[in-house]
């Protein structure tokens, strides 16, 4: 029987904040498709937390959050700007192509699944053609695929020359609770430009919930409709809102993030296998061979070789200690 | 401040059978994407209350439920034949467009949501023309929009033709547990050539999840990509999955529904004004002019105006009897 | 061996005109994808003859003309407003749905193919909701479907109420030339505030044509890239540009149409069955039961019942006086 | 004035066996939409050409055709796997995501735009998941982009294992005629087991027109309306027939591509320049940096350079060996 613990950090279930909020949150009659109070007192805490004034809307899935959020900042024919290995150029099964009618992503390098601006200005410097689809938005991910985190200046130094350009500036903020946590200042979102955050909240901990906020509000036009034709206005919305108070009321979205980290540090430092990106928020990539990797695998462990090679080990909000102990010396023996 | 006791089935919250199983299910690591053991357990669960063979994936929204599977059934230059007043074609903001890359939705009359069979004929009569999407598949919806609900014999007259002329079957079951619980057998379903069903957990008193029941395998193909493309496929997929446990181990999919439909019956036997369509589910429509709409408005009950003209009124697992009796005595001043 | 002539308008070759345009400018090295001096001239013909500051680009049909340019002019989960039996709302087999990821297409009703101007207002006027596409642009066709020619002020009065509310404007003008042969002003198209026109050269004699001209430029935004993403990007760009030279430096464009239309208003002179629409253009409708159609198409005449239940005759270029007293002399022994 | 004779071979015009067809064919009334006699006849001829019987049907860019037909290939959350630097994949503006709803292009490395058979292989065995697209289809193109030609051979050898995984077979067939004029056999086709076909016109001397040649015959139901859902549904559909006519009963098609072939072959021998490809159909990629290519752009010559690096040379059925002698001299000036 094998143990997912460090598999991904959407293999844990909710924390207690959240089941307690659904129950919370489930008794009485509300207005459905997120006319609800629930909804509405769920999207002030968003706005808090980013210290914006967005329209903020609720989806499934991280894939349609982004897909969608994505389809609405460029037209078919045009494309985003994305790390090469980010989630949405990677690992959504082409459902930006579905949501956006066949809009482009454009793959940018960028060590621990940071842009390099430099490649990035060599896109932006692209002339447009008829042949090829051309930058509408820039997609950045914050923490990154591999575990790291962009500091405000770097995340500054990507966005204002795709803003001076004209491109519209969408985060995946599937672990911005991991950034959050590792110091990233999430009022900053604001005062970087983005336009739109997709905001996690499943892989923090919660049932599934992204929050879609709207910074640029010009984006919340119709969007109510802009959900359902893609299958994502929930009829009980409460229930992707009451997470969210839970989350947010409480600090749990961040607390339990620093905790997720913490236990990747804790990871880290006993882990005997080359590091291959920095521990900056709840993930460890290690260089592994595929027989060392196997022998993990019949050990029990069940853990990945990611797109970069590494083997990647994820925590989450509820990682334990001694999780991460019996990980650690399960490897020691291996090393 | 408003009732919305009555304005739809999805305005109530989670039965208690809902958010306990939510709870039983949160604990522990579980590998994500569908292929935990929740998710296996609930799949059984449904394949034994249709009693049929089928691959079982679960949706975050009806909508999406719908839109996909209708376009695994039609190529883009085909049809979808489906009521003229179905959830499909009135009430989904152009989703199945979406999925189906401009697949159509032929409207068919009938009366209370109910297809006419000679309608039906008609559209399979049409020979195809290239400048026009003829229909690769017939959905039909159980209970209809308008409470009603097709006897078995009914339903097959509609299915019989339709596939006889190659069409697929679809059957939107949103409020299948109505149906049921007005005495449709669930396991007609399998008997009748039905090769989807998008069955309804949302309306039936669930958190937000409906199962998508792919009776004909064949569609099964890839069925987890398709989902991911279309943004429907949830990491955390053991939250769409827990509620059918708690729904169907308790029988409370089905007892619940025949509470709502009691309700239902309460609500018509004291309806002072005259009820348009057969009460045969948990919706009441009535006859209303807009003056007295507008006083029940004043009232404080939120009600609609439904796509025929009637005034709906909708019960569900939450409906209480006291909330009939109070409604009904409105009513009773308004008449 | 049946006769087509009266079938459709697109049932005749091309105008001499054109074929000796092509062979003109089929000489020499060009360079491709419009950026070639024959289609510079078409479109400053263009430019001219509508007296607008626009940009022009060619798609090979009006199907996609129409499609990509409404595509441009609403989100996906917005909607065009459209006559019920327009082309575009009845005859293109879902591409609008198509090229605009499941946009929906509102159909209003209106005599002869013109809109109801109270119809126009009442959809105006409903007001937003998540849950049906609102509308975003509005399409008018000049002439109609059914052979008639709106007055510039019928014109003007549906197009200032869709611009007080914001929609854009998109004439489909499949058969502008015989509405500017029956006394429309093609310079009025640009006083009437149109964003976008597909101008018909197809069925007004030539070759495989039409004009996309995009009178509001921010439409012309990366349009190339626009046209192949939607295969529209013609390589010898030049093969659809030249037409236009050869239809407009002549002045065959309108001459043309004029014949055709003389030839309609023969027919209908002529004409022993009851005329159902006004003659403005090149068609003829008229009231004539199955029995007789069947007759009619044992002489050998290959026409059609259109959409509205009368049958259709269309005249084009190339009709000849010969065959309309041919066609009404069979006529005149059927009724 | 630049000269662009040998930027594409796009830039020529249309042969005169085409001109001639096109006002032959233009004579007299011909059913509508592909039902004409002309349409049958090119059909007939295109079927004899490749020895195969197949539904045959025309569209106006070669864009429409591949991207139509490998829609038709694969479900949206599937993928093609072409050559990295197919057209295809690098070429269409997204087109294929387009007409596909977000369907996948894998690219795979190979010399000289052949597919390495190893890489083939490779893609050929990922295992399925649900985070990615799987390949659904194989697209070759014949001759490739960069001037070579397949082998029979070397052909079967990537198809049989692609048929033996289930996979579709699409040929982008934009310069088949030069890689037939080369030697490729156009009766191997049919007997390596290609599905779906893309017959290029217009490279080939020919106004617009692409032939798409149905062999699985499967493929062609409600083709037709499918060609007009992608807005590729011609009206006067005897002018994307006609040129076939005039290209096939002459035998023009492939002689005047075998002049094209020989014309690259005469610059290849007087080149001064490293030649990158082997020159086996109309093209010569040849090794230059940026200061001698702007200097070549100087001397008036309109080349490009292509996506692998190289600086590309094409030639046409209206290259002359004039021409090619000039442009080697003023190459040998800069040297």
């Amino acid at each position: 029987m094998a143990r997912y613990d460090f598999a991904s950090d959407n293999v844990a279930g909710a924390m207690p904040e959240v089941l307690a909020a659904l129950g919370r949150f489930s008794c009485g009659f509300e207005p459905s498709y997120g006319d609800d109070s629930v909804t509405a007192r769920a999207a002030d805490l968003i706005r808090g937390l980013l210290d914006v004034d967005a329209e903020v809307w609720f989806a499934g899935t991280g894939t349609a959050g982004n897909a969608l959020t994505v389809a609405a900042l460029a037209a078919p024919h045009e494309a985003i700007l994305a790390h090469e290995h980010s989630h949405l150029a990677t690992d959504e099964t082409g459902a930006p192509g579905l949501f956006g009618a066949g809009v482009g992503i454009t793959g940018l390098p960028g060590g621990a699944g940071r842009i390099d601006p430099a490649a990035l200005l060599r896109a932006l410097d692209q002339g447009d053609s008829s042949h090829h689809q051309s930058p509408a938005a820039l997609s950045l991910t914050q923490g990154t695929e591999f575990g790291a985190v962009y500091a405000e200046a770097a995340m500054a130094a990507l966005i204002a020359p795709a803003k001076a350009k004209g491109l519209a500036v969408h985060l995946d903020g599937a672990r911005l609770a991991n950034a959050v946590a590792a110091g990233f200042d999430p009022k900053a979102v604001g005062r970087l430009g983005v336009d739109v955050v997709v905001l996690g909240g499943t892989k923090a901990g919660s049932t599934p919930t992204e929050a879609i906020v709207l910074i640029d509000k010009s984006l919340g036009r119709r969007f109510g409709a802009r959900l359902k034709h893609g299958g994502q206005l929930t009829s009980k919305a409460r229930f992707l809102a009451a997470p969210w108070i839970g989350m947010l009321e409480t600090g749990a979205w961040s607390s339990r993030a620093a905790h997720a980290n913490a236990m990747a540090k804790r990871l880290a430092a006993a882990m005997p296998f080359p590091i291959t990106h920095p521990v900056e928020a709840n993930g460890v990539f290690v260089s592994m061979d595929e027989p060392t990797l196997r022998r993990l695998h019949q050990a029990g462990w069940a853990v990945y070789r990611f797109i970069d090679g590494s083997v990647r080990f994820m925590c989450s909000w509820a990682t334990t200690s001694e999780a991460v102990d019996q990980l650690a010396s399960d490897l020691a023996q291996l090393a």
